[in-house]
Protein backbone atom coordinates (compact mmCIF):
# COMPACT_ATOMS: atom_id res chain seq x y z
CA UNK A 1 0.00 0.00 0.00
CA UNK A 2 2.63 2.39 0.03
CA UNK A 3 3.42 5.49 -2.00
CA UNK A 4 6.93 6.29 -3.08
CA UNK A 5 7.64 10.04 -4.07
CA UNK A 6 9.57 10.01 -7.29
CA UNK A 7 9.40 13.79 -7.98
CA UNK A 8 7.65 17.07 -6.78
CA UNK A 9 7.27 19.52 -9.22
CA UNK A 10 5.71 22.78 -8.28
CA UNK A 11 2.97 23.74 -10.82
CA UNK A 12 0.28 26.62 -10.27
CA UNK A 13 1.06 27.48 -6.72
CA UNK A 14 0.74 24.03 -6.00
CA UNK A 15 2.57 20.67 -6.29
CA UNK A 16 2.57 18.14 -8.37
CA UNK A 17 3.49 14.69 -6.60
CA UNK A 18 4.66 11.78 -9.19
CA UNK A 19 4.22 8.41 -7.33
CA UNK A 20 4.34 4.83 -7.34
CA UNK A 21 2.78 1.81 -5.41
CA UNK A 22 2.28 -1.38 -6.02
CA UNK A 23 -1.07 -2.43 -6.73
CA UNK A 24 -2.60 -5.64 -5.76
CA UNK A 25 -5.45 -5.55 -8.61
CA UNK A 26 -3.01 -5.39 -11.30
CA UNK A 27 0.16 -7.25 -9.58
CA UNK A 28 2.44 -4.53 -10.72
CA UNK A 29 3.68 -0.98 -9.56
CA UNK A 30 1.70 1.55 -10.54
CA UNK A 31 2.34 5.14 -11.54
CA UNK A 32 0.02 7.89 -10.75
CA UNK A 33 0.34 11.98 -10.08
CA UNK A 34 -1.69 14.13 -7.85
CA UNK A 35 -1.45 17.19 -7.78
CA UNK A 36 -2.17 19.34 -4.37
CA UNK A 37 -3.77 22.92 -4.89
CA UNK A 38 -2.33 25.66 -2.83
CA UNK A 39 -5.63 25.80 -0.70
CA UNK A 40 -4.59 22.04 0.58
CA UNK A 41 -0.86 22.74 1.37
CA UNK A 42 -1.36 26.38 2.95
CA UNK A 43 -4.33 25.25 5.10
CA UNK A 44 -3.59 21.90 6.02
CA UNK A 45 -7.37 20.98 5.41
CA UNK A 46 -9.05 18.26 2.57
CA UNK A 47 -9.77 19.24 -0.47
CA UNK A 48 -12.31 17.67 -3.27
CA UNK A 49 -10.62 15.31 -5.33
CA UNK A 50 -10.77 15.47 -9.53
CA UNK A 51 -9.88 11.75 -10.95
CA UNK A 52 -8.31 12.00 -15.03
CA UNK A 53 -8.89 9.13 -16.80
CA UNK A 54 -6.34 9.27 -19.74
CA UNK A 55 -6.12 7.86 -23.30
CA UNK A 56 -4.98 5.27 -25.42
CA UNK A 57 -1.13 5.35 -24.91
CA UNK A 58 -0.64 7.96 -21.97
CA UNK A 59 0.62 7.75 -18.78
CA UNK A 60 0.04 10.23 -15.77
CA UNK A 61 2.83 12.57 -17.42
CA UNK A 62 0.93 13.49 -20.49
CA UNK A 63 -1.77 15.51 -19.06
CA UNK A 64 -0.06 16.94 -15.87
CA UNK A 65 1.97 18.74 -18.59
CA UNK A 66 -0.44 19.50 -21.72
CA UNK A 67 -3.56 19.44 -20.09
CA UNK A 68 -3.57 22.78 -18.20
CA UNK A 69 -5.99 20.80 -15.14
CA UNK A 70 -3.67 22.59 -12.56
CA UNK A 71 -4.82 25.83 -14.00
CA UNK A 72 -8.43 25.39 -12.45
CA UNK A 73 -7.91 23.13 -10.09
CA UNK A 74 -5.69 25.98 -8.29
CA UNK A 75 -8.50 28.37 -8.51
CA UNK A 76 -11.30 26.32 -7.55
CA UNK A 77 -9.36 24.73 -4.73
CA UNK A 78 -9.35 20.77 -5.58
CA UNK A 79 -6.62 18.01 -6.06
CA UNK A 80 -6.55 16.07 -9.25
CA UNK A 81 -5.42 12.46 -9.59
CA UNK A 82 -4.03 11.40 -12.82
CA UNK A 83 -3.77 7.69 -12.95
CA UNK A 84 -1.92 5.65 -15.25
CA UNK A 85 -3.94 3.73 -18.36
CA UNK A 86 -2.67 0.05 -17.67
CA UNK A 87 -0.45 -1.95 -15.86
CA UNK A 88 3.05 -1.87 -17.14
CA UNK A 89 6.22 -4.52 -17.18
CA UNK A 90 3.52 -7.95 -17.13
CA UNK A 91 5.18 -8.95 -20.17
CA UNK A 92 2.19 -10.75 -21.43
CA UNK A 93 2.34 -12.57 -24.90
CA UNK A 94 1.04 -9.97 -27.36
CA UNK A 95 1.11 -6.92 -24.75
CA UNK A 96 3.35 -4.44 -26.76
CA UNK A 97 1.90 -5.03 -30.04
CA UNK A 98 -0.65 -2.23 -30.52
CA UNK A 99 -1.10 0.99 -29.34
CA UNK A 100 -5.02 -0.08 -28.95
CA UNK A 101 -4.63 -2.78 -26.86
CA UNK A 102 -2.56 -4.08 -24.50
CA UNK A 103 -0.32 -2.10 -22.52
CA UNK A 104 -1.60 1.98 -22.31
CA UNK A 105 -4.77 0.36 -23.13
CA UNK A 106 -6.42 -0.86 -20.32
CA UNK A 107 -9.84 0.23 -21.51
CA UNK A 108 -11.00 0.68 -17.66
CA UNK A 109 -12.66 -2.43 -17.51
CA UNK A 110 -11.72 -5.58 -15.33
CA UNK A 111 -10.61 -8.25 -18.07
CA UNK A 112 -11.84 -11.74 -17.41
CA UNK A 113 -10.36 -13.79 -20.47
CA UNK A 114 -6.66 -14.86 -19.98
CA UNK A 115 -4.08 -13.87 -20.67
CA UNK A 116 -5.57 -10.36 -19.68
CA UNK A 117 -7.45 -11.44 -16.16
CA UNK A 118 -3.57 -11.51 -14.47
CA UNK A 119 -3.48 -7.84 -14.23
CA UNK A 120 -6.05 -5.98 -16.07
CA UNK A 121 -8.08 -5.11 -13.73
CA UNK A 122 -7.96 -1.23 -13.96
CA UNK A 123 -11.90 -0.76 -13.03
CA UNK A 124 -10.86 -2.06 -9.56
CA UNK A 125 -7.68 -0.32 -9.91
CA UNK A 126 -9.24 3.02 -10.35
CA UNK A 127 -12.47 2.75 -8.04
CA UNK A 128 -11.27 0.41 -5.03
CA UNK A 129 -7.76 0.23 -4.80
CA UNK A 130 -6.39 3.39 -5.94
CA UNK A 131 -8.91 5.78 -3.83
CA UNK A 132 -7.96 3.30 -0.54
CA UNK A 133 -3.67 3.95 -1.74
CA UNK A 134 -4.45 7.94 -1.60
CA UNK A 135 -7.39 8.20 0.65
CA UNK A 136 -6.49 5.51 3.19
CA UNK A 137 -4.68 5.86 6.92
CA UNK A 138 -1.54 4.69 5.54
CA UNK A 139 -1.20 7.59 2.80
CA UNK A 140 0.99 10.50 3.71
CA UNK A 141 -1.90 12.62 1.25
CA UNK A 142 -4.87 11.55 2.94
CA UNK A 143 -5.46 14.46 5.10
CA UNK A 144 -5.35 16.70 2.08
CA UNK A 145 -8.18 14.86 0.24
CA UNK A 146 -11.32 14.84 1.11
CA UNK A 147 -12.33 11.27 0.17
CA UNK A 148 -16.66 11.72 0.31
CA UNK A 149 -16.23 14.39 -2.36
CA UNK A 150 -14.97 12.87 -5.70
CA UNK A 151 -15.46 13.80 -9.28
CA UNK A 152 -13.98 12.34 -12.29
CA UNK A 153 -13.32 13.15 -16.19
CA UNK A 154 -10.98 11.57 -18.83
CA UNK A 155 -10.02 12.23 -22.31
CA UNK A 156 -10.85 9.29 -25.48
CA UNK A 157 -10.53 6.11 -23.70
CA UNK A 158 -10.20 8.18 -20.08
CA UNK A 159 -13.67 9.65 -21.61
CA UNK A 160 -15.19 5.87 -22.11
CA UNK A 161 -13.77 5.25 -18.16
CA UNK A 162 -15.15 8.38 -16.71
CA UNK A 163 -18.82 7.83 -18.07
CA UNK A 164 -18.71 4.42 -17.22
CA UNK A 165 -17.05 4.24 -13.91
CA UNK A 166 -19.61 6.93 -12.85
CA UNK A 167 -22.80 5.48 -14.67
CA UNK A 168 -21.74 2.14 -13.25
CA UNK A 169 -21.18 2.94 -9.57
CA UNK A 170 -23.73 6.07 -8.20
CA UNK A 171 -22.86 7.99 -5.48
CA UNK A 172 -19.22 7.29 -5.94
CA UNK A 173 -18.48 10.60 -7.81
CA UNK A 174 -20.37 13.72 -7.96
CA UNK A 175 -20.35 14.44 -11.17
CA UNK A 176 -18.27 13.23 -14.63
CA UNK A 177 -17.61 15.04 -17.56
CA UNK A 178 -15.32 13.59 -20.41
CA UNK A 179 -13.36 14.70 -23.83
CA UNK A 180 -14.14 13.37 -27.00
CA UNK A 181 -15.27 9.77 -25.09
CA UNK A 182 -15.67 6.63 -26.87
CA UNK A 183 -18.96 6.80 -25.64
CA UNK A 184 -20.53 3.42 -27.29
CA UNK A 185 -17.65 1.17 -27.45
CA UNK A 186 -19.63 -1.80 -28.61
CA UNK A 187 -20.15 0.09 -32.00
CA UNK A 188 -16.69 1.32 -33.15
CA UNK A 189 -13.38 -0.56 -33.90
CA UNK A 190 -11.39 0.88 -30.78
CA UNK A 191 -14.19 -1.19 -28.43
CA UNK A 192 -14.94 -4.01 -30.57
CA UNK A 193 -11.26 -5.07 -30.80
CA UNK A 194 -11.06 -4.01 -26.85
CA UNK A 195 -14.02 -5.91 -25.55
CA UNK A 196 -13.28 -8.91 -27.68
CA UNK A 197 -9.59 -9.08 -25.92
CA UNK A 198 -10.54 -8.61 -22.22
CA UNK A 199 -14.04 -9.67 -21.64
CA UNK A 200 -14.15 -12.69 -24.79
CA UNK A 201 -15.63 -12.28 -28.36
CA UNK A 202 -19.04 -13.89 -27.58
CA UNK A 203 -19.70 -11.82 -24.19
CA UNK A 204 -22.04 -8.88 -25.94
CA UNK A 205 -24.18 -8.33 -23.22
CA UNK A 206 -21.11 -8.19 -20.67
CA UNK A 207 -19.94 -5.58 -23.21
CA UNK A 208 -22.86 -3.45 -22.64
CA UNK A 209 -22.06 -3.28 -18.84
CA UNK A 210 -19.15 -1.39 -19.99
CA UNK A 211 -20.49 1.13 -22.87
CA UNK A 212 -21.73 4.57 -21.64
CA UNK A 213 -24.42 4.40 -24.19
CA UNK A 214 -25.84 1.41 -22.67
CA UNK A 215 -25.57 1.99 -19.37
CA UNK A 216 -28.09 5.32 -19.92
CA UNK A 217 -30.77 3.79 -21.05
CA UNK A 218 -30.38 1.08 -17.74
CA UNK A 219 -32.35 1.17 -14.59
CA UNK A 220 -30.01 2.60 -12.80
CA UNK A 221 -30.49 6.65 -15.27
CA UNK A 222 -33.81 6.10 -16.62
CA UNK A 223 -35.69 8.53 -16.25
CA UNK A 224 -32.67 10.30 -13.74
CA UNK A 225 -33.21 14.61 -13.69
CA UNK A 226 -30.12 15.29 -12.72
CA UNK A 227 -27.40 12.92 -14.08
CA UNK A 228 -24.43 16.19 -14.02
CA UNK A 229 -22.79 14.80 -17.11
CA UNK A 230 -21.11 17.34 -19.26
CA UNK A 231 -18.83 15.64 -22.61
CA UNK A 232 -16.86 18.01 -25.32
CA UNK A 233 -16.06 16.77 -28.37
CA UNK A 234 -13.97 18.53 -31.51
CA UNK A 235 -15.96 19.00 -34.46
CA UNK A 236 -12.30 18.74 -36.60
CA UNK A 237 -11.52 15.47 -34.30
CA UNK A 238 -10.57 12.97 -37.04
CA UNK A 239 -11.69 9.74 -34.75
CA UNK A 240 -14.87 11.52 -34.18
CA UNK A 241 -15.22 11.65 -38.52
CA UNK A 242 -13.99 8.15 -38.02
CA UNK A 243 -17.07 6.80 -36.05
CA UNK A 244 -14.75 5.63 -32.82
CA UNK A 245 -16.52 8.30 -30.76
CA UNK A 246 -20.21 8.01 -31.51
CA UNK A 247 -21.42 11.15 -28.85
CA UNK A 248 -24.69 11.37 -31.37
CA UNK A 249 -25.60 7.38 -30.72
CA UNK A 250 -25.19 8.54 -26.49
CA UNK A 251 -27.03 11.59 -26.86
CA UNK A 252 -29.72 9.49 -28.87
CA UNK A 253 -29.72 7.04 -25.74
CA UNK A 254 -29.84 9.90 -23.33
CA UNK A 255 -32.85 11.22 -24.97
CA UNK A 256 -35.12 8.14 -25.11
CA UNK A 257 -34.28 7.30 -21.33
CA UNK A 258 -35.66 10.29 -20.42
CA UNK A 259 -32.14 11.55 -18.60
CA UNK A 260 -31.90 14.84 -17.47
CA UNK A 261 -28.67 17.08 -16.92
CA UNK A 262 -26.57 15.73 -19.59
CA UNK A 263 -24.85 18.30 -21.84
CA UNK A 264 -22.86 17.15 -25.21
CA UNK A 265 -21.29 20.09 -26.77
CA UNK A 266 -19.66 19.90 -30.12
CA UNK A 267 -16.78 22.51 -30.44
CA UNK A 268 -16.01 23.99 -33.48
CA UNK A 269 -12.89 22.79 -35.37
CA UNK A 270 -10.91 21.76 -32.43
CA UNK A 271 -8.89 18.24 -32.41
CA UNK A 272 -8.58 14.88 -30.69
CA UNK A 273 -5.17 16.59 -29.00
CA UNK A 274 -4.25 18.03 -25.66
CA UNK A 275 -4.89 21.55 -27.22
CA UNK A 276 -8.47 20.52 -26.91
CA UNK A 277 -8.54 19.89 -23.73
CA UNK A 278 -6.17 22.65 -22.61
CA UNK A 279 -9.21 25.12 -24.65
CA UNK A 280 -11.47 23.43 -22.18
CA UNK A 281 -9.93 22.17 -19.30
CA UNK A 282 -11.13 25.02 -16.61
CA UNK A 283 -14.65 24.75 -17.35
CA UNK A 284 -14.60 20.95 -16.62
CA UNK A 285 -13.14 21.59 -13.49
CA UNK A 286 -15.55 24.07 -12.77
CA UNK A 287 -18.38 21.65 -13.72
CA UNK A 288 -17.04 19.40 -11.45
CA UNK A 289 -16.40 21.65 -9.01
CA UNK A 290 -20.01 22.95 -8.98
CA UNK A 291 -20.80 19.50 -7.48
CA UNK A 292 -18.38 19.17 -5.34
CA UNK A 293 -19.56 22.12 -3.25
CA UNK A 294 -16.59 25.12 -4.28
CA UNK A 295 -18.88 27.02 -6.97
CA UNK B 1 9.63 34.26 -48.33
CA UNK B 2 6.86 31.94 -49.03
CA UNK B 3 4.98 30.72 -46.00
CA UNK B 4 3.64 27.11 -45.90
CA UNK B 5 1.03 26.29 -43.26
CA UNK B 6 1.65 22.87 -42.03
CA UNK B 7 -1.04 22.58 -39.30
CA UNK B 8 -4.11 24.60 -38.08
CA UNK B 9 -4.97 23.42 -34.85
CA UNK B 10 -7.84 24.99 -32.99
CA UNK B 11 -6.75 26.54 -29.24
CA UNK B 12 -8.11 28.84 -26.48
CA UNK B 13 -10.68 30.04 -29.02
CA UNK B 14 -8.26 31.09 -32.07
CA UNK B 15 -5.56 29.27 -34.27
CA UNK B 16 -2.36 28.15 -34.08
CA UNK B 17 -0.58 27.44 -37.66
CA UNK B 18 2.44 25.76 -37.77
CA UNK B 19 4.29 26.99 -40.57
CA UNK B 20 7.48 26.99 -42.22
CA UNK B 21 9.44 29.18 -44.43
CA UNK B 22 12.87 29.48 -46.71
CA UNK B 23 15.20 31.34 -44.88
CA UNK B 24 17.72 33.75 -46.57
CA UNK B 25 19.64 34.02 -43.01
CA UNK B 26 20.19 30.52 -42.32
CA UNK B 27 19.70 29.04 -45.96
CA UNK B 28 17.65 26.36 -44.83
CA UNK B 29 13.43 25.74 -44.17
CA UNK B 30 12.52 27.09 -41.01
CA UNK B 31 9.11 26.23 -38.88
CA UNK B 32 7.68 28.54 -36.81
CA UNK B 33 4.36 28.55 -35.44
CA UNK B 34 1.72 31.84 -34.98
CA UNK B 35 -0.51 31.99 -32.73
CA UNK B 36 -3.91 34.22 -33.87
CA UNK B 37 -6.45 34.73 -30.75
CA UNK B 38 -9.69 35.22 -31.40
CA UNK B 39 -10.03 38.88 -31.27
CA UNK B 40 -7.77 38.78 -34.94
CA UNK B 41 -9.44 36.23 -36.18
CA UNK B 42 -12.85 37.58 -35.82
CA UNK B 43 -12.67 41.20 -36.20
CA UNK B 44 -10.15 40.56 -38.54
CA UNK B 45 -8.12 43.51 -37.10
CA UNK B 46 -4.11 43.84 -36.51
CA UNK B 47 -3.16 42.68 -33.18
CA UNK B 48 0.09 43.15 -31.42
CA UNK B 49 2.34 40.49 -31.26
CA UNK B 50 4.54 38.52 -29.01
CA UNK B 51 7.68 36.93 -29.56
CA UNK B 52 8.57 34.05 -27.28
CA UNK B 53 12.01 32.33 -27.73
CA UNK B 54 12.59 28.72 -27.19
CA UNK B 55 15.51 27.10 -24.62
CA UNK B 56 18.17 24.54 -25.85
CA UNK B 57 16.74 21.64 -27.97
CA UNK B 58 13.27 22.93 -28.34
CA UNK B 59 11.47 23.55 -31.39
CA UNK B 60 8.62 25.90 -31.94
CA UNK B 61 6.20 23.21 -30.45
CA UNK B 62 7.39 22.56 -27.03
CA UNK B 63 5.90 25.96 -25.66
CA UNK B 64 3.01 25.68 -28.38
CA UNK B 65 1.84 22.15 -26.17
CA UNK B 66 2.94 23.64 -23.00
CA UNK B 67 3.67 27.13 -21.99
CA UNK B 68 -0.24 27.74 -22.29
CA UNK B 69 0.83 31.02 -23.38
CA UNK B 70 -2.24 31.39 -26.00
CA UNK B 71 -4.15 31.36 -22.56
CA UNK B 72 -3.52 34.51 -21.85
CA UNK B 73 -3.05 35.26 -25.38
CA UNK B 74 -6.86 34.76 -26.12
CA UNK B 75 -6.90 36.72 -23.01
CA UNK B 76 -5.53 39.73 -24.01
CA UNK B 77 -5.49 39.81 -27.39
CA UNK B 78 -2.31 39.33 -28.75
CA UNK B 79 -0.57 37.00 -31.51
CA UNK B 80 2.35 34.79 -30.35
CA UNK B 81 5.27 33.65 -32.54
CA UNK B 82 7.50 30.54 -31.83
CA UNK B 83 10.29 30.65 -34.11
CA UNK B 84 12.87 27.42 -33.80
CA UNK B 85 16.15 27.54 -32.08
CA UNK B 86 18.64 26.94 -34.85
CA UNK B 87 18.39 26.05 -38.22
CA UNK B 88 18.39 22.46 -39.17
CA UNK B 89 19.63 20.39 -41.78
CA UNK B 90 22.58 22.19 -42.49
CA UNK B 91 24.91 19.01 -42.07
CA UNK B 92 27.60 21.30 -40.93
CA UNK B 93 30.30 18.96 -38.83
CA UNK B 94 30.20 18.43 -35.32
CA UNK B 95 26.03 20.16 -35.81
CA UNK B 96 24.21 17.35 -34.19
CA UNK B 97 27.26 16.24 -31.15
CA UNK B 98 26.02 18.34 -28.32
CA UNK B 99 22.45 19.36 -26.96
CA UNK B 100 24.16 22.64 -25.88
CA UNK B 101 25.14 23.86 -28.97
CA UNK B 102 24.35 23.89 -32.55
CA UNK B 103 21.38 22.25 -33.78
CA UNK B 104 18.43 23.10 -31.60
CA UNK B 105 21.47 25.38 -29.92
CA UNK B 106 21.81 28.80 -31.83
CA UNK B 107 21.46 31.18 -29.20
CA UNK B 108 20.44 34.06 -30.57
CA UNK B 109 23.81 35.58 -31.96
CA UNK B 110 24.94 36.17 -35.87
CA UNK B 111 28.15 33.24 -35.82
CA UNK B 112 31.29 34.49 -37.07
CA UNK B 113 33.28 31.58 -36.73
CA UNK B 114 33.32 28.62 -39.54
CA UNK B 115 31.81 26.45 -40.02
CA UNK B 116 28.76 28.00 -38.01
CA UNK B 117 29.23 31.31 -40.32
CA UNK B 118 27.57 29.25 -42.45
CA UNK B 119 23.74 30.06 -41.37
CA UNK B 120 23.82 30.46 -37.42
CA UNK B 121 22.63 33.73 -38.42
CA UNK B 122 19.88 33.53 -35.30
CA UNK B 123 19.59 36.99 -34.62
CA UNK B 124 19.48 38.57 -37.91
CA UNK B 125 16.72 35.66 -38.46
CA UNK B 126 15.03 36.90 -35.46
CA UNK B 127 15.32 40.74 -35.67
CA UNK B 128 15.27 40.84 -39.61
CA UNK B 129 13.82 38.30 -42.15
CA UNK B 130 11.31 36.44 -39.43
CA UNK B 131 9.53 39.69 -39.35
CA UNK B 132 9.26 40.86 -42.80
CA UNK B 133 8.23 37.29 -43.47
CA UNK B 134 5.40 37.45 -41.30
CA UNK B 135 4.63 41.10 -41.31
CA UNK B 136 4.91 41.91 -45.11
CA UNK B 137 2.74 42.53 -48.10
CA UNK B 138 3.66 38.38 -48.93
CA UNK B 139 2.12 37.25 -45.82
CA UNK B 140 -1.45 36.01 -45.59
CA UNK B 141 -1.25 36.64 -41.98
CA UNK B 142 0.37 40.31 -42.26
CA UNK B 143 -3.41 41.41 -42.12
CA UNK B 144 -3.80 40.25 -38.38
CA UNK B 145 -0.37 41.50 -37.36
CA UNK B 146 0.29 45.18 -35.98
CA UNK B 147 4.23 45.20 -36.80
CA UNK B 148 4.24 48.42 -34.87
CA UNK B 149 3.59 46.63 -31.63
CA UNK B 150 5.74 43.93 -30.75
CA UNK B 151 7.41 42.22 -27.56
CA UNK B 152 9.44 39.73 -26.52
CA UNK B 153 9.85 37.01 -24.17
CA UNK B 154 11.55 33.74 -23.91
CA UNK B 155 12.93 30.61 -21.77
CA UNK B 156 16.64 30.00 -20.53
CA UNK B 157 18.78 30.18 -24.00
CA UNK B 158 15.46 32.04 -25.01
CA UNK B 159 15.50 34.55 -22.34
CA UNK B 160 19.06 35.29 -22.96
CA UNK B 161 18.00 36.28 -26.52
CA UNK B 162 14.94 37.57 -25.89
CA UNK B 163 16.85 40.19 -23.08
CA UNK B 164 19.79 41.12 -25.22
CA UNK B 165 17.87 41.33 -28.57
CA UNK B 166 15.34 43.59 -26.64
CA UNK B 167 18.60 45.31 -25.38
CA UNK B 168 20.49 45.76 -28.61
CA UNK B 169 17.65 47.00 -30.39
CA UNK B 170 16.09 50.10 -28.24
CA UNK B 171 12.70 50.16 -29.83
CA UNK B 172 12.32 47.63 -31.80
CA UNK B 173 10.17 45.72 -28.87
CA UNK B 174 7.85 47.26 -26.18
CA UNK B 175 8.76 45.17 -23.80
CA UNK B 176 10.66 42.13 -22.74
CA UNK B 177 10.42 39.71 -20.26
CA UNK B 178 12.46 35.98 -19.80
CA UNK B 179 11.74 32.81 -17.18
CA UNK B 180 15.32 31.91 -15.91
CA UNK B 181 17.37 33.56 -18.57
CA UNK B 182 20.89 32.95 -18.90
CA UNK B 183 21.80 36.15 -17.56
CA UNK B 184 25.62 36.12 -18.20
CA UNK B 185 26.74 34.43 -20.64
CA UNK B 186 29.93 35.28 -20.88
CA UNK B 187 30.60 33.59 -16.74
CA UNK B 188 28.40 30.38 -17.36
CA UNK B 189 29.80 27.32 -19.14
CA UNK B 190 26.65 26.85 -21.66
CA UNK B 191 27.48 30.86 -22.75
CA UNK B 192 31.32 30.25 -22.47
CA UNK B 193 30.86 27.08 -25.13
CA UNK B 194 28.23 28.68 -27.26
CA UNK B 195 30.44 31.74 -27.42
CA UNK B 196 34.13 30.25 -28.11
CA UNK B 197 32.30 28.19 -30.72
CA UNK B 198 30.08 30.65 -32.90
CA UNK B 199 32.05 34.17 -31.94
CA UNK B 200 35.62 33.03 -31.16
CA UNK B 201 37.54 31.79 -28.56
CA UNK B 202 39.55 35.05 -27.99
CA UNK B 203 36.99 37.99 -29.35
CA UNK B 204 35.72 38.17 -25.43
CA UNK B 205 34.67 42.00 -26.31
CA UNK B 206 32.32 40.78 -29.18
CA UNK B 207 30.80 38.30 -26.39
CA UNK B 208 30.06 41.17 -24.15
CA UNK B 209 27.83 42.49 -27.41
CA UNK B 210 25.69 39.47 -26.72
CA UNK B 211 25.28 39.12 -22.91
CA UNK B 212 21.96 40.94 -21.01
CA UNK B 213 24.51 41.52 -17.81
CA UNK B 214 26.77 43.61 -19.92
CA UNK B 215 24.53 45.32 -22.58
CA UNK B 216 22.52 46.75 -19.62
CA UNK B 217 25.43 48.54 -18.26
CA UNK B 218 26.06 50.26 -21.36
CA UNK B 219 25.82 53.45 -22.83
CA UNK B 220 22.12 53.15 -24.11
CA UNK B 221 20.62 51.56 -21.19
CA UNK B 222 22.84 53.37 -18.18
CA UNK B 223 20.85 55.39 -16.50
CA UNK B 224 17.18 54.33 -17.93
CA UNK B 225 14.18 55.05 -16.56
CA UNK B 226 11.47 52.78 -17.81
CA UNK B 227 13.80 49.44 -18.93
CA UNK B 228 10.06 47.65 -19.17
CA UNK B 229 11.88 44.12 -18.11
CA UNK B 230 10.43 41.44 -16.22
CA UNK B 231 12.29 37.90 -15.21
CA UNK B 232 11.38 35.18 -13.56
CA UNK B 233 13.31 32.22 -11.88
CA UNK B 234 12.69 29.34 -9.76
CA UNK B 235 14.54 28.88 -6.53
CA UNK B 236 14.35 25.16 -7.28
CA UNK B 237 15.96 25.01 -10.87
CA UNK B 238 19.10 22.80 -10.85
CA UNK B 239 20.59 25.00 -13.56
CA UNK B 240 20.06 27.75 -11.38
CA UNK B 241 21.84 26.50 -8.92
CA UNK B 242 24.77 25.34 -10.91
CA UNK B 243 25.49 28.94 -11.92
CA UNK B 244 24.25 28.52 -15.48
CA UNK B 245 21.69 31.64 -15.50
CA UNK B 246 23.22 33.77 -12.92
CA UNK B 247 20.62 36.44 -12.52
CA UNK B 248 22.06 37.95 -9.38
CA UNK B 249 24.70 39.25 -11.79
CA UNK B 250 22.31 40.76 -13.85
CA UNK B 251 20.53 42.44 -10.80
CA UNK B 252 23.91 43.53 -9.70
CA UNK B 253 24.76 45.11 -12.81
CA UNK B 254 20.85 46.86 -13.08
CA UNK B 255 21.52 48.46 -9.75
CA UNK B 256 25.26 49.85 -10.54
CA UNK B 257 24.03 51.18 -14.34
CA UNK B 258 20.96 52.99 -12.32
CA UNK B 259 18.44 51.46 -14.74
CA UNK B 260 14.37 51.64 -13.28
CA UNK B 261 11.87 49.61 -14.33
CA UNK B 262 13.57 45.66 -14.43
CA UNK B 263 11.87 43.16 -11.98
CA UNK B 264 13.73 40.27 -11.04
CA UNK B 265 11.88 37.41 -9.12
CA UNK B 266 12.33 34.53 -7.77
CA UNK B 267 9.74 31.94 -7.33
CA UNK B 268 9.93 29.93 -4.23
CA UNK B 269 10.48 25.93 -5.59
CA UNK B 270 10.05 26.08 -9.23
CA UNK B 271 12.08 24.50 -11.52
CA UNK B 272 13.63 24.92 -14.99
CA UNK B 273 10.71 22.90 -16.79
CA UNK B 274 7.26 24.03 -18.81
CA UNK B 275 5.49 23.40 -15.03
CA UNK B 276 7.37 26.64 -14.34
CA UNK B 277 6.66 28.62 -17.41
CA UNK B 278 3.18 27.57 -17.66
CA UNK B 279 2.37 28.69 -13.98
CA UNK B 280 3.26 32.49 -14.66
CA UNK B 281 2.98 32.69 -18.55
CA UNK B 282 -0.24 34.70 -17.95
CA UNK B 283 1.96 37.22 -15.80
CA UNK B 284 4.05 37.56 -18.80
CA UNK B 285 1.11 37.92 -21.36
CA UNK B 286 -0.18 40.47 -19.07
CA UNK B 287 3.81 42.73 -18.60
CA UNK B 288 3.53 42.55 -22.64
CA UNK B 289 0.21 43.01 -22.78
CA UNK B 290 0.50 46.44 -20.99
CA UNK B 291 3.62 47.92 -22.92
CA UNK B 292 1.13 46.96 -25.94
CA UNK B 293 -1.83 48.83 -25.05
CA UNK B 294 -3.72 46.15 -24.27
CA UNK B 295 -3.87 46.86 -20.50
Amino acid sequence: MGLTVKATIASFGGKLFKLSHPSTSTGTDMAVNLYLPPQALKSQTKVPVLFYLSGLTCTPDNCSEKGFFQHGASQRGLAIVYPDTSPRGLNLPGEKDAWDFGEGAGFYVDATQEPWAKGYKMDTYITRELPSVLFGADSEFGKYLDADKVSITGHSMGGHGALTLYLKNPGMYKSVSAFAPIANPCECAWGKKAFAGYLGEENKEEWKKHDATELIKGEKWRGHKDARVLVDVGTGDNFYKQGQLLPENFEKAVKEAGVEGVTVRYQEDYDHSYYFMASFSDEHVDHAAKYLGLL
